[in-house]
């Protein structure tokens, strides 16, 4: 049997607009080495999400950027082959901080350090990386802790049909609101309403999407899910009710560096909105609960969640690509 | 005895910047008539406020601009002079929304629409339209149930010299937070330390501002109480925490029409920042117990506020420019 090999992205330079592996060195290394209170995962998955751009970006952000030089960050699914720590055990399934390289060192502790994935019987352990792992908690966090979503209360969900938008959309129907998804093409905007059980959906390519966005929210919005920043959100705060909460999860339309991130303060004086930014590293309270909650909702089919899955770790730059595009349906995956 | 004449200043055109006694109809009309559940009183003092020179602009805002011909809308403290409405009688002291004329018919309901002001021994009357009324209460809620101000937290408060900014760091100090005051000039900037007891006071016109605020912030900031918008607000999102939480009180930079209302919502997400808008129109909960404690604090004296008072209704728009060139100390009011 051939010893084990390591492949390795390593951020080379920081990309300017869209990712390519040139941005990155590919290296070849043996697995690391347990340690004390510490466990070597071998990659099943890796999640691509915004943040990774924004992390290649040495800009001020909520975490330190990726150095040059150092693996490219990311979460992944990994399967425990050794442990120093107790409790864990080979064959486990985790997530953790596992970057884009096929074994990763992982300890508790930092933000999403090291979680074991709990065996739930009937449910795909991907699952674990989307709609009940960081995806699915960032929907529940915002629109039940943030957003305090409510019955009646009218939601707007933008990037609604990714995978957090889908699931918070859904968190807000079961909640009792009505809720209204912005997502890009008309193919999407119906299937924010046929597949996901939105009360409407609204395509921002559309020439009349403000018009289509009013229509759709005669009585305005009390709640919006705010994904994208730009024009898209300006939008959407245009429709939204006085004493409006604001859950801010991300701002997808800036993190390539296209546009601003001026965007016009007076409504929320004029409205008194609460506009609050939040981020998974601040629901470590938040998870468990979201995350039981969320499983029984699939097990249950009460929550509907997709992935789309990439096969190959070179294939992860231009995975990452396929999230600013648009190209994905849900969960973004990365399968080695 | 001659009868009682109303004079009124009407709004004849909408000001374009700085506002002049030519841009208002000089009139006298009689006394409004008393009516089933309303009572006339006669304007003792005007509030003046920032929000006035909003509501003369035909903008998006809280509550619908003053009509061109319409009376000048304004808070005042007035005398009842003759009451159809139980449980008031001539002689009270009302606050409400007189306007910018000598006798103004008042009815319960709506925003501020009419308030009993209790007698509270060796309390000027006029407290209650500062520290013990709108601008108190307004720091007050602010302070207290919009930033959640606590015990070790870090407060930046702008317009700090004002009636709002200083009552809000005031009753920061008594929560236990460490305040940071911004004002105009070194005068001012001394004056939060010496007279309200700020920890810091820093001079927005100092060419070192920046510098000034961060050497007066080594830790952060974990609330700010804004009122001001523009530089002076971004320097401050500048020293905020993670989590931290903006009180959005105000941007009374923004009001002249200077300058725009486009701010970056990066720090918004990258900090997770809430920014709660609020204003005195969503305080009617808040007011009674906040201007209890407040009337105790100035009785115990605790907390100092200062008016300056401008005399005569035809001084009313010269002493809303005071108040956007900063030359009022603490509280600014008209006396008729």
């Amino acid at each position: 049997m051939n010893a084990p090999v390591n492949r390795q992205l390593r951020l080379a330079r920081r990309p300017e607009g869209r990712v390519s592996l040139d941005d990155f060195v590919r290296e070849e290394a043996p697995p690391p080495a347990a340690e004390e209170g510490a466990v070597v995962a071998r990659t099943l998955f890796l999640s691509v999400d915004p943040t990774n751009r924004v992390w290649m970006k040495d800009v001020p952000q909520y975490m330190p950027p990726v150095a040059i030089g150092e693996v490219m960050r990311a979460g992944g699914l990994a399967e425990v082959v050794d442990s120093r720590l107790d409790g864990f055990a080979p064959g486990d399934l985790v997530f953790g901080m596992t970057g884009w390289q096929d074994y990763a060192l992982l300890r508790p502790g930092g933000p999403l350090g090291l979680a074991r994935i709990p065996a739930v019987s009937g449910l795909a352990p991907e699952k674990f990386l989307g709609v009940c792992g960081p995806n699915g908690v960032t929907a529940y966090a915002g629109m039940i802790d943030v957003a305090e979503i409510g019955e009646g209360d009218v939601a707007i969900v933008t990037a609604a049909a990714g995978s957090v938008g889908s699931a918070a959309g859904q968190i807000a129907k079961l909640k009792g609101a009505r809720v209204v998804g912005i997502a890009g093409g008309p193919d999407k905007a119906r299937a924010l309403v046929d597949h996901y059980g939105f009360d409407a959906g609204v395509d921002y390519r559309a020439p009349d999407f403000r018009d289509q966005l009013k229509a759709a929210t005669p009585d305005g919005a009390d709640v919006l899910f705010e994904n994208v920043g730009g024009a898209v959100m300006e939008a959407a705060i245009g429709r939204m009710n006085p004493r409006g909460r604001i859950a801010l999860s991300g701002m997808i339309s800036i993190y390539n560096g296209a546009g601003g991130t001026r965007y016009d303060w007076a409504p929320i004086m004029a409205k008194r909105l609460r506009v609050q930014g939040f981020n998974l590293i601040d629901c470590g309270e938040i998870w468990p609960r979201a995350a039981r909650e969320l499983a029984s909702w699939v097990l249950e089919g009460k929550i509907r969640a997709e992935e789309t899955i990439v096969d190959g770790l070179e294939s992860a730059p231009e995975a990452l690509n396929m999230l600013f595009d648009g190209a994905n349906v849900g969960k973004l995956l990365v399968r080695l």
